[in-house]
């Protein structure tokens, strides 16, 4: 087979999101060089006998004590001189968490872990601000098209948890009235015959994820248009 | 560096509309082993010195004689045994012409270059039933919150024609008036003191995709969802 020098890396850019807060990303200090005390998301090198996905869990529970079931692939990076080594080609991939559920505890490659506001990065190694910037339009595109987040979510939620995780999400307001209305159309969530007692201002009717019915509708083919 | 027994490819998944017919999608009949003499789409081995999108370029370029010089990356396929001689990943690329317009020429490692309907593909090597459905999905997919496709219309088309290309897209049919309405809305479409002459029913008037405003919405974030 054809003589090519070229490895293969995987990377996570892993979103946290609180309840009325901004969305930040978990960045670890590298240990190592290149960009030896740089910010940078985390990853490393497949290895020969995993997939790709196992490899990026792997290396993001290494590095920031992070484990997730559920990275989705966000794009192939493969330009030539991306890393001062030699040829790397990483294939990233990114999610949503919520990062209070989490314990960060960076290892192997990393120093530390941490969680920085995407409106506030530092200094990235490699071509991680651009891997970063491809993950936010992924997302702010994705929540239009399709209903993300609510794992994010307590199970049961008022509807203005909903509301406040799309505005966030998408970083502009939205029109209320219409959202509440094309979210209920799709029959995704289930009113409950319960209360919030957050306390503030008027108790509102609790709502539920149907997960069931989003399954059968994604099989049949159906689009989610937020 | 850590040692990595894995091969980069890139393949291409190139689709063919043609007024008011069916999406085929171009193969290959391999020359060499593995899968020699069986069905593919186009693809090969990545050069250590030239980026993905040059090296799926090529390949194509190689092994069908079509040059399009936008593929947009679709998805990497990472499964250990997905090739039987080693390790290999593979970063798909697809893209949508008009057939009419390239000759098909193949060589190197292809025997024959050929389009297919997509709803009558050959059986086909390695993963390359999975990467064309993943493939198709995305196409369908991108339509509903993206205008595309307009590269495949004349300059100047009757409206129909892009109601016809999207129904043969989407593989549904679509609400005329709801889509029309929509599609004005974005007001990505001049329409033209000039009616058409296809000499079925009604000479109806002209319409040109206006790109500058396409362009200049998206850099907005602007959502088209159709």
């Amino acid at each position: 087979m054809i003589k090519q020098s070229i490895k293969l890396t995987v990377d996570a850019v892993v979103f946290g999101y609180e309840s009325d807060s901004k969305i930040s990303v978990l960045l670890v200090k590298r240990r190592i060089a290149p960009y030896k005390g740089e910010w940078a998301i985390p990853g490393g090198f497949v290895k020969t006998s995993e997939s790709l996905e196992e490899a990026v869990q792997r290396e993001l529970k290494e590095e920031t004590g992070v484990s997730i079931s559920y990275l989705e692939q966000l794009y192939t990076f493969g330009e030539s001189d991306r890393d001062p080594r030699e040829r790397v080609v990483s294939v990233a991939y990114y999610g949503l968490i919520k990062p209070q559920d989490f314990d960060l505890n960076a290892s192997t490659d990393a120093e530390e872990a941490e969680w920085f506001d995407i409106d506030e990065l530092p200094e990235l190694a490699f071509d991680h601000k651009r891997i970063i910037e491809v993950a936010i339009n992924r997302l702010k595109g994705k929540v239009t098209y399709e209903p993300i987040g609510f794992e994010l979510l307590d199970k049961e939620f008022p509807f203005s948890d909903l509301e406040n995780l799309y505005v966030t999400l998408l970083g502009r307001p939205i029109d209320r009235r219409n959202f509440r209305k094309k979210m209920l159309s799709f029959g995704l969530l289930d009113e409950l015959d319960k209360k919030s007692s957050t306390g503030r201002g008027r108790p509102a009717n609790l709502f539920r994820f149907n997960s069931e019915r989003y399954f059968s509708l994604k099989k049949e083919g159906f689009v989610f248009e937020i």
